[in-house]
This record gives C-alpha cells, structure tokens and sequence, in this order.
C-alpha cells in the first residue's frame, strides 16, 4: 500500500498506521511491514502501531529511529507492505528445541540483531534459548566472531596490544582507572572500551565522563590509542560488537548472564579492539556472578580457550568480590578515590592492591615484568607519578581538563551521615544493598550520587560513629535512598537491633 | 517526578517522556514506569518511548491503552516514578532455571500477563522456558485453573453442557458450523467460543461472521445459549480466558505450540464456559501439530487427564488431517459449503462425515444416542432439516439474517482458474501451501478471499481441467496469491512438472 510519509519524534523502530490501512495491509500493532522508500529504494522493516486520529488515512508515521534507516522526508510515498518474517526466527526455534546452531545460523541471528530485525520479544526468544540450552565452545567461538564482524573493528600494526575487563558483580570496582593509566605508562598500548551501569552504581564510563567526554568512534579510539598509549571511553558509542549491547538490554529483566553469552560478550569486545593479550578479573564472592573459587577456575579455562580459538592470550584473576573495592560507590566518589591513589595516596589498600596485581599480570604477560614482579612494577609507576601523568594525557585527548585534581571532585550537595547503632565490628555488609541505595540516591545519572564507607568488613565501630554517608545530588533523592537504607540495612554491626516495630524503624 | 498528562491517540500500553524527563526519572525507552493518577488514586504500569520534540520537559504523553487503565485528562498531574520489577519475573527466572512452578507463582505470573504488566518480551522469556522445560501435569491444572479464574466464566445450572474443539492445522476445518446446530438442535446445550485466524485462512469467528456478530460479552453468550441451546462467538471479545490470547499472540514469530500451554488453552476456554462434556478433535498428517496416530493417542490421554482434575468428561477424536476438509478455505467459501450442507446436500463428503462423528461423540456421551450411533443420529438430524432450523436461531440470536441462504454468499469477484497442467493423479495437496495462498488473496480480512478446490487428493484429473479456483476482493491481493501459488505449487498432478527455469515458470 502506497503512503504519505509524516516523520513523527519518537525514538523507536515503529511506524504509525490508521488502523483502517493497518486492517488493509493485514497487520495488527506489533506486527512488522516492510517499508519501501520509493525516490531512493532503501527499504527497512519496522514494527506497527496504530491510531484511529493522529493519522489519517493514507499517510504513515514514520517514528526516528526507523527514520534513520530510511531517510525519508516529510511527503515522500513510500510502500508499506507486510514484512517477510526474518529467517533467522527458524534458527532461534532450532536453538528452542535443543539443537546445535552451525556458525551460518548463528551469523544469521547476530546480523538481524544488529539491523534490529528482530522484536524484542524474539531476541529474547533466543537469549532464553541459549540460556536454558548452554552453548557448546564451537557455539560461542561462533556468537563470538558473528558479534565482532557485525560491528567495527580496530587494526593496529605494532604488538602487543593490551586489555583488561571485570565481569562484574561487586561495587566500586573503579581498578580501569589505575591499570589504564599505569599500563599506558609502561609503554604498551590499551584501548579500553567500557560499559555503562545497566544494574550497577556506575560503569567504568559513567565514571571516566565525569572527568572526559567518552563517545568517541572506532577510529578516533585506534587514533587516540597510538598516540597516548591509552583510551578509556564508553563502548557502546564505537559500535564494537553492537549485538551485544542489544543482548544485555534484554537479558535486564531476568538478571540472567547466560555463561555461554557472557564469553561471547567479554571476547567478542576484547578481539575487536585488536587485543593480544587479556586479563580477566573474576570477583568471586556469595553475591557476586560467581559464588566460589571452584566455578571461577571453570570460567577461567573457558574464558582461556576462547582466546586460544581466537589467537588471544588470556589469563584470569579471581578476587575478592564480597565487599566493595575501595571506600566509595557512584561516579565522583569513585573517580576522586582513584584521582587520590594516582596523587599518590597509599588507601584504601583494597583498591591499590587490586588495580597493581591485574596491571601486573599484563605486565608480565608483556614480558616488561620478570614473572612474579609485575605487581611491584605496577606499583612502582604508581609511585612515582608517570600513571598520574599518563592519566592526564589520557584525558587531555579525550577533551577534559588534564589539571584535573581530587579535590575538585565534589560529590553531591546532600548529604546523610549514618552512624553506628551498637559498638561492635562490622559484620555484613550487603552489596546488592549499597547499590540499590546509591541508585536510589540518583547514581549512576547523577554523578554526585552515591555512598562513602567510613568502616568496612571485619571493622571494629563505636557507637554513634560514622559508618558511612550517602551523597545525592537533589534532596528528594537523598530521601529515597535513606529510606531504601531503613529498608535494606546494607551494613550490619554485631549487636544492632535487626528488627523492630516498622513505624519506630531508624538508624540508632 | 509530577507530569502534567496529554492524551495521545497510539494503542498501546505506552507513555511518551521527553528524553530529559526520562533521564530524571532514571529510565531509557522500553523501561517500566508506575503512573499515578493524583485525583483518582489509580496507578499503572506502563512502557516508556522518548521524543526530544514532541513533549516538553514537564509533561508526559499518555498512550490510549495506558489511559484505558489510568482514567486521565488532559491536564490532569500524574506522578510517574521507575516502576517496581513485577515479582512474577522471579518465578519467569525460576521456570528458565528448570524448576518446576507452584500454583502460587503460575497465578502470579498469569495475573501479570492478564494485567499487561509484563513486557511481550518478558512473556515470551515465559513461553520459551515452558516449551523448553516442559510442564508437567500438576503445572499444566495450574496454568488451566489460573487462566479460567482471571478471566469471565459461565455458570449454567442446568446439565450437561457440551463443547467441541479442533486443536487446528488442517485449512478448511469449517465443522463448527455444523457441529454447533446438531448439538443444540439434539436439545443440548453448546455455548461455543472460537478463535480468529492468526496463521489460518479463516478461524470459526471469522467464518460465523460472514453471517452474524460474534463479538460478546461472557453473560450475552450465557443468555443465548439458554434461549436457543448454542451460540458461536468470538472468545476474545469474551474475556474468557484472556491470558491465552496474550500468550498466542506471543507463541507467533516462532510457530510453537508449547504442549502444556496448548493443554491449558483449550481446556480453560472449556471449563469457563462450564462445559461438562468435551469432545476434542485432533487431526494427525505430517503437515499438521500431530504427526502420527502414536502421538495423537499420547495428547488425547494429557487432554483427558486434564479433564479428570477439572471434573469435565474427554473425549477425543483423531481425524485425517493431510488434506483440506472439503472444498473451500477462506471465509465465505467455507460458510457457503457449510450452508449447502445443512440445506441437504451430501457432498463434500470429508466435511458430512467428520461434521456428523464429532456431533456424534458429543451425543452418545451425553446419553443421547446409544454407543455407536451417534453419528447416524447427527446424519439424522441434518437430514430433518433441524440443524439448519436451529442455525438459523442461532444466526437471528446474534443479530444475523436468518433467511440467508447459501446461494447469498457470494465469494470475491475477482477470480483466477488453475487447470491441470498434466493428466494423472492428484498426488500431493500442501496445506500450508493452500493456506499460504489464501492468505495472500486477502483471507481472513477480505471475507470473499480464499481457495476452491475442485479436485482432491487421490482424484483424477485430465489435463486442462480445474484443479482450484482462487478468489479475492481486490485484484492487487488476486495477482499475489497467484504469484504466490505458482512459488509453492500446492496442488501436484502426477506427470507434471515440477522445475523449470524460473523466468519461464507458469502454470501449464
């Protein structure tokens, strides 16, 4: 059916039909047509709403992001048909019923991915299937190379290139902005494409925006790459393995990170920044994605034999994932903490510790450390400012203020002190809590947002003495994560009150 | 955040956020918000879409379906906060993980799906779980029992109630039509709800309304089945068993069926209705849901065990499935052989002979007829004139013509004539092909668009005689379903042809 194109604000892949020629064409909303843009013979599919007012007979809504492909103009005809029902829908419903999927049929789902062919509902059609039915290796060797060559990739001409990632699970986890840093400065070159928090506090993008722009292309990565040593910008702005980001939105709903879909995810990104060699930190921990030392090696050879089908060397860290890294959660509490170990602060330990030993395993993988050094070395080029330095560099070519220091960080304005109910040592403190409340506290959006522990496990604490403060940047946020705090009590100190009558509940 | 509401006209379960707002509020398009209505005090969940444009900061844009729930008028303030995560996700998860669900947590995810609180991508993680992880018994009652009470039911306080059922993939299956008069014509009672075609040509509502409404409420239903024995609606305008439709609509894109989910459709729309005897019909061919005797005996056994628990007698009848049942596919094709026959004529005998064994079944179970001659009675009752006396109440009841004849049901005008190419044997008739055909033509929207067979498998053709008759409203839709039927050839004659070169493809 030939239609008058109306462009319509709405940033989704839909367009918007009178229900009469919905009912004409043969579609209901939800349903997918196919659209033809007659003056230049692009044509795209995109999902159907429908009206009975906002569009008259004979013109379609065309939303923006189905625009984007399209390239239509306001008054443009454009033929709207039913769409053919996308092949790859027959591989998702081999994967249902059990069956291997060969790499065609799996290049044919990530390809549809990527073009957004697929509705959400189908995608996670298929990550439920490969959730439910684990992938074989030669599956995710599959899923892995189909997300790379779905997306851009980086090409560099001199070896080795180094990267880094943390599969997550622990709050704080600002190490990326020390062992970038210090990586760069030994002299090897690091790209580090990063996430935002989809479920977190903050990803290691949120964190390096507050101090650089983080959007950047491929090329401008590789560019940036050769000539500091070192980037770190948010990924899903480079179009590296774009399927990916596509996947995770979906799995959100369920807090499902399918094994075989997390090795594709964490390699595919790895291999396309051209990567030589990798470390991997597995935080291990009852409330982290891995809950012992014995399902962390299992994932370590696994992350290590994907490497090996790709030509990457891989080696895995397992550490400790039941606390918080470091004393701060949200986005400038964490960059000022890991600003202050560049400035050359020796606290908190836990973090410095961390960011050394992962920088150390690259260096000695690089062979610039003798093996059972590479932590000292990292150390060392914390010590004596050149990772301070390097960091600098690194957001200069980013666009920020290489004169940045910690204490022009300032977190948000409201501020709530929470002291100790009872003396006595802390003797839980509850991640998945910490985070809710840094998030109800406006985290990671607000980057002023967050919590800042004064004691952490195995502390002894006094009573009335500070345990930690939760910062936001607006005050009706600072209410909700106190609230949040009442409810989820994310830090617990021997001999505290565990329950008491609702309407009476507070902190002391 | 405090909105100020604006209607817009877009059917679906939406709210438009300028994509300020939305970072605010912590959401990106797709995301969850709760809607509070401040006058009223009603609260929704729906799905967030995002324009820089079209809403200005301060104001929310509330789609027709998301206000259906809401109640809102322009101007109205609305709070709009990040929705709760449904708790049925959890149980979703728990199905996804191989465990088997409660009765508890099967109703909460049901009063989800009902409620529209659960994303069609996240209803879909739920179907795929359950395809995979099949349900067992005790889980198929829960999913019946759940979907029965959040939904409307019939109570009828005189017995037995019948009902009949074809669980599908034969084109054609018109049997309702004739079934549905028998039975009530025999004195019996037989409120029928049917479907819409959704991957058919024409289901049993879209065939019932080429003569009559079909679109009522559970108490009209209730009331006509008591006046004149029987009805046949639309279940969907029913509000019996509304979960199933959702999850339908779902199980789409993929073509699956899940067992367990099938076991719980059909028999929650029989128990809602409060029918005491079912009779089942399942036809078995390689081209239908059932492709063997073995299997079709296995379902038959699951569909009346189900029965057991729910205090409904079973029956089920396996019949011939490979082959169209008689000669039309499409809406007003089937009506008019359907009438033919209850006007007396005795061909097609596919559709007199399965029409009269269901009836019968329903009949001798209902101590009607003695064991074995239930079908003679059925025959019988045709033959008197009565079944058509009592469709002719039940066409007058739902606001139809009760004179009409099937002289009056004129298929589309505009026609296409397919002639053997060959001499010889119908040796294969493709269903899908058939229907694939149909569907191109217009069926079920267009009611005069569909297939007429003039020979069926098995018959002997001489060359240049029709073989089928394709009929459509609109040409454009005719000029498809031909291009359509020479890509599939659907009717195979021994000795024809069956490749050449494409440019030169025609039918003789």
């Amino acid at each position: 059916m030939k239609l008058t194109a109306k462009l319509i604000d709405i940033g989704t892949r839909e367009v918007l039909l009178n229900i009469e020629d919905a009912r004409s064409i043969g579609v209901l909303a939800g349903d997918r047509v196919q659209i033809l843009n007659e003056k230049t013979g692009v044509s795209v599919a995109a999902f159907v709403d429908t009206t009975t007012s906002l569009i008259s007979q004979g013109v379609v809504g065309i939303y923006r992001i189905t625009d984007e492909k399209l390239g239509a103009i306001e008054g443009d005809l454009v033929e709207v048909r039913l769409a053919e029902r996308p092949t790859s829908l027959q591989f998702i419903k081999k994967k249902m019923d059990g069956e291997r999927l060969t790499k065609d049929e799996t290049f044919a789902i990530i390809r549809d991915v990527v073009n957004e062919d697929l509705t959400p509902a189908e995608l996670t059609a298929y990550i439920t299937a490969c959730y439910i039915n684990a992938m074989d290796m030669d599956e995710v060797e599959h899923l892995t190379r189909a997300m790379v060559e779905t997306g851009e990739q980086l090409t560099f001409h001199t070896h080795p290139i180094v990267d880094k990632h943390s599969i997550g699970g622990v709050p704080g986890n600002k190490i990326s902005l020390l062992v970038v840093p210090i990586i760069a400065a030994s002299g090897l070159k690091i790209p580090k494409t990063s996430s935002r928090a989809i479920t977190g506090a903050g990803g290691t993008a949120d964190l390096m925006e507050v101090l650089a722009p983080v959007e950047f292309s491929a090329t401008e990565v590789q560019k940036m790459t050769l000539k500091v040593g070192g980037a770190i910008v948010w990924g899903g702005a480079t179009n590296i393995a774009p399927a990916d980001d596509r996947i995770i939105i979906q799995e959100y709903p369920f807090r499902i990170d399918a094994r075989g879909q997390m090795l594709a995810s964490v390699m595919a990104k790895k291999f396309a920044v051209g990567a030589d060699l990798v470390v991997i930190d597995i935080p291990v921990g009852e409330h982290t994605k891995v809950p012992n030392v014995q399902e962390g090696r299992k994932l370590s050879r696994e992350f290590i034999e994907i490497g090996e089908r790709l030509n990457m060397r891989v080696e895995c860290a397992l550490t400790y994932g039941d606390s918080p890294v470091g004393r701060s959660i949200g986005p400038k509490l964490e960059v000022q903490e890991a600003l202050r170990i560049l400035e050359g602060a020796e606290a908190p330990g836990s973090l410095l510790q961390k960011s050394a030993a992962i920088a150390g395993i690259a260096l000695e993988m690089s062979g610039k450390a003798p093996h059972g050094t590479g932590s000292q070395m990292a150390m060392d080029i914390l010590k004596s400012g050149k990772a301070l330095a390097k960091f600098r560099e690194i957001i200069e070519i980013q666009g920020g203020d290489p004169a940045v220091k910690s204490d022009d960080i300032l977190p948000g304005k409201y501020e709530f002190v929470v002291n100790a109910p009872a003396s006595g040592y802390v003797v839980e403190m509850n991640n998945k809590a910490l985070i809710s409340m840094a998030r109800n506290a406006g985290a990671p959006h607000d980057r002023g947002a967050g919590v800042l522990l004064h004691a952490k496990k195995g502390n002894r604490v006094e009573k009335g003495e500070p345990i930690f403060t939760i910062y936001a940047d607006r005050n009706w946020r600072l209410q909700n994560a106190i609230e949040e705090g009442r409810r989820l009590m994310p830090v617990l100190v021997e001999g505290m009150l565990l329950d008491r009558v609702p309407h009476e509940m507070k902190w002391e």
